[in-house]
């Protein structure tokens, strides 16, 4: 196990937005990064908080990512807006676009988030969550750069390629899911393999295409494998269609050719779904969910999604980070 | 294996068409569900097909399915329209209320088809693959009775919940896929079982909580398990929340006890919808896609959904049919 230093909450949103800064982002950029930063680490999503820094700056010191930068919000129809992210991080396009999706749900029933270059390297829970907090069902896809099989082959095509799914739960944190189609997300696979953990027979095969529990072997050129099969297989594909040629942005496997590979996220699309309960269901939808819910956690062994995160988030007490990384992000500014 | 008799797509319509009017099917009704019958069989969607057809007849018989119902179509937004399904089959419902959907999507981007109160108990690609020959990206869910445990517990909670997606290819037939997110249908594990084949481990449980690879275990008192494992029980979740207190209507678990349990599809809801690509993705989406698609069967061992059931579709010839079922058929009217 490496060595931990422990950092506050407040101290890990200072070293983030200080590096930020020192990298070309301006205060807003800088701010709406950070705090998403803050809150992963919070919510111990941590191969999304500090660990994806030190790649931001590096695409921000080539000019891939645009500190400054501030996306376009074009409303095409009542319920689709298209967003250009002018090649922002994915946060502060978001931070501009999701109320407007909200605003256009909650009117019209349903709305449509179309993203077009931005660059997604953080968790997608902020988003659906974010919208499940106004009253709105919420669902989000990205697709990223080939490092899963499509089933039945050895060679990457689809991303890890998450989905996020948000209920909102009025007075209560929503039950929200973030999960790659990947048998793992890389960043899972990283980190297993920066603390020395196996991995489940399953998650990705070698790059000779042999089945292996080293996430050494998935990361240093082996491939990933959808989660169940061809079922998960079709949901990476699905994943593939909706943020690539439906939003009008990049496939994995085009990505991989446009991008300048530093390790910063490229730039490529998303796309994010709202339904407004209360068009759709009419009234007394809260009480039914509550009721569904209640049913699920009186299983032995159930546990609704998000509610480990929304633990961790009660603790405001300090995070242990690794020193390697905190160390090498203070090398940064 | 048991024998089979031969019949011509034009027989399973009839036989379909003459079981159901003799049942308490008004005509239109009975064309519609014949026609479905006979497109599962010549699609090669066995588990779909004249295999319902009995189910159908005792829900008819129970006065639980009005063979003569009208759904009733309610616009509540321009992009949200629900149906009342009055106690109709499925496809009834379907054949009125899917091209409101899909003139709702072309007209704003995306709109979403809420159905309640109907019984469904067909294959699901019908209406995705509908919507995506007029140029729409579909996506439905439904749920039904319990059957399959949340990823940790031993009893069922979520339905087998299928989900259907397809994809618009103008001048080629859809990429479609239509699959249970139980490890698989119960349908199937009823074919496997009369059929006297095993099942894969890691299908379902037997009444004790144990697995097994036999399909009359599972099947008789015995659970199945979400397909992916707690990825897999996230979306099996997503499902009872789209198709019941989404769209506002019945959770599996509310339906077991309201059903009378008599063989019959219950009534229940779905959830469906439909987007334009046209309005989100601006030119070119077609040409992009089949790009995509190009590179996908490039790959060796890949094959893209839909595709073996489109195969099925061009073998004009008669289907060989469960020589026992057929009888029970004919027997009915």
């Amino acid at each position: 196990m490496a060595n931990n230093v422990s950092l506050t909450l407040d101290e890990i949103y200072d070293l983030s937005k200080k590096t930020l800064l020192a990298n070309g982002c301006d205060d807003e950029s800088a701010t709406i990064l950070s705090d998403l930063i803050r809150n992963a680490e919070r919510d111990g999503s941590v191969s999304h908080g500090l660990f994806r820094l030190p790649a931001y700056v590096t695409g921000l010191k080539n000019g891939k990512i645009n500190g400054k930068g501030k996306p376009e919000i074009k409303k095409i129809s009542p319920s689709v807006i298209k967003v250009l992210g002018n090649n922002c991080l994915a946060p502060v396009v978001l931070s501009k676009s999701l109320p407007e999706l909200s605003k256009a749900a909650k009117e019209n029933g349903v709305a449509v988030l179309a993203i077009n270059n931005s660059h997604h390297m953080a968790a997608m829970w902020p988003e659906t969550e974010k919208l499940a907090e106004e009253g709105l069902v919420a669902f989000a896809c990205t697709s990223y750069k080939p490092a899963v099989a499509p089933a039945g082959a050895i060679k990457p095509l689809f991303g890890t390629n998450p989905i996020s799914f948000a209920w909102p739960r009025p007075g209560k944190t929503p039950v929200v899911y973030d999960m790659a189609t990947a048998s793992m997300a890389m960043g899972e696979v990283q980190v297993a393999k920066r603390e020395g953990h196996k991995v489940p027979l399953g998650t990705g095969l070698t790059k000779e295409g042999k089945e292996t529990t080293d996430p050494g072997e998935i990361a240093d050129g082996g491939v990933l494998l959808p989660f169940g099969g061809y079922k998960g297989s079709a949901i990476a594909m699905m994943v593939e269609l909706l943020a690539g040629a439906l939003v009008g942005d990049n496939f994995s496997y085009e990505t991989a050719v446009k991008d300048n590979n530093d390790g910063a996220p490229p730039s490529g699309g998303e796309f994010i779904l709202a339904i407004s309960p209360d068009k759709t269901a009419g009234t007394n939808w809260q009480k039914h969910a509550e009721e569904f819910f209640y049913k699920m956690k009186s299983f032995d062994g159930v546990r609704l999604p998000g509610e480990r995160r929304h633990k961790n988030r009660l603790d405001t007490g300090p995070r242990y980070i690794n020193e390697e990384l905190v160390n090498k992000i203070k090398s940064l500014s």
